[in-house]
């Protein structure tokens, strides 16, 4: 399965009166790992929406769970990849580590949506072929 | 147990390029909701620190699924309440809906923890009766 | 010329680790304020896009004093008002207030655009007179 | 006068239904290039608080002219520099690059506080020597 990893610097603005980082944090970066991991995929939302129909892969699920805080100047490193595909959703897979420690991991499930022009709704469509090679890591990307 | 609930609109700066409620938002919103909560109690954060001796409730578990998006301009009523009381943990359950449709839910779990001096770090430690009373409604916060 | 006030309570995640708002958060705030006064004008962002053919109102000059800081658990009190109104662009003040001590005032320049098809860019267009006339107060909207 | 600049990729949390960078996150970024300047002066504010009690260099004046937009994906590049230092307070500049055109830039004052003990609240203190030093370059830190 594909995965890809970067780091970040917690910042002062991250932190709350703790002095540990505020936790609804950790989602945006977690959000922000998606983005990279379609990346490494060769692959933008962007593009998936204007060049294949896609509609969006909204968020349906999240479980994370919470090691040890993280304090102001620490360098944190996320890990992201790809757990389990399904018919029409996939989960990710997210561990945040602060010097070797994990400090947090989530595993977040999204869907693959079409537009349904009929129904007038977004509705759940199996992921293409050859995006599922993608994710796998089958594929390569640009 | 105890529960409160408040309202809330979604604002253009709380929704992403899809239109709609940028997922990490969500997680800011059910932080805010723990302290209304604490406020149910006749409690704040800051006084169980200065008075208590609690060196905070960090949050070691969320669970989340979302049902619905939520768009710029929709009126949110986000309802949170005590859902399990533990002897040094609790859990929290949050509902959002959406004009009578639930957006989102989940449950977070927190500790209550004092410091050590010894070793220097913080600990779990039994929740105190007297705060427990509160957190399940049995006894009245001021 | 048309004004508005809304109400907000700071909350512990608006605070960094000094305790007080983390200063970011009140420039999003302002930009609520500015949703805020066209709601009182009776429009919309969205509205002026679909129905009026304005591209959006992009923020080119932000000019921020702070007076006061703000901590967790303040009720500040919003004040946001058109200032001047320009041929293309207008000028919104925004006052914050904390317990009758100003924390911070702010003028902000915003411009009328629409999106010119043949240079294939947005461009400053002026506002529309029954706009205008929203602005200052002179007529009242929905 | 000591500067530095360091790059960020605009993430797709970043902006707003516009597709635009929602403008507060630049208000978020130049806290974050604040820190980083101090990082280049060797000096971090939890060490100026712990160590040479300081109180904290809180935000009085912001100025921000925007010139484009940025979208999501852009890379910034972020310059930051102390532009002048008074006698208890200094101005930071701030200038934002998207691929090579200036997207916005900013002034901020910052004022150098200590706590006073019988006042009991801060106060503007001259900037001590060694961190005006520090502040032009004349001096390295570490």
């Amino acid at each position: 399965m594909l995965s890809t990893r970067r780091s970040l610097t917690v910042e002062f603005g991250h932190c709350d009166p703790s002095g540990i980082v505020f936790n609804p944090n950790y989602f945006q970066w977690l959000d922000f790992s998606v983005h990279a991991l379609l990346a490494a995929a060769g692959l933008t939302l962007k593009g998936l929406v204007t060049e294949r129909g896609m509609d969006g892969i909204p968020l349906v699920d999240m479980k994370a769970k919470f090691f040890a805080p993280s304090r102001w100047g620490d360098v944190l490193d996320l890990e992201v990849g790809f757990a389990k595909l399904h018919r029409s959703a996939f989960e990710i897979e997210h561990k945040v580590w602060n010097a070797g420690t994990l400090a947090m991991e989530a595993i977040e499930t999204r869907v693959w949506t079409v537009f349904d022009h009929e129904a007038k709704r977004i509705k759940a469509k199996a992921i293409p072929d050859d995006i599922v090679a993608l994710f796998t890591g089958e594929a390569k990307g640009d």
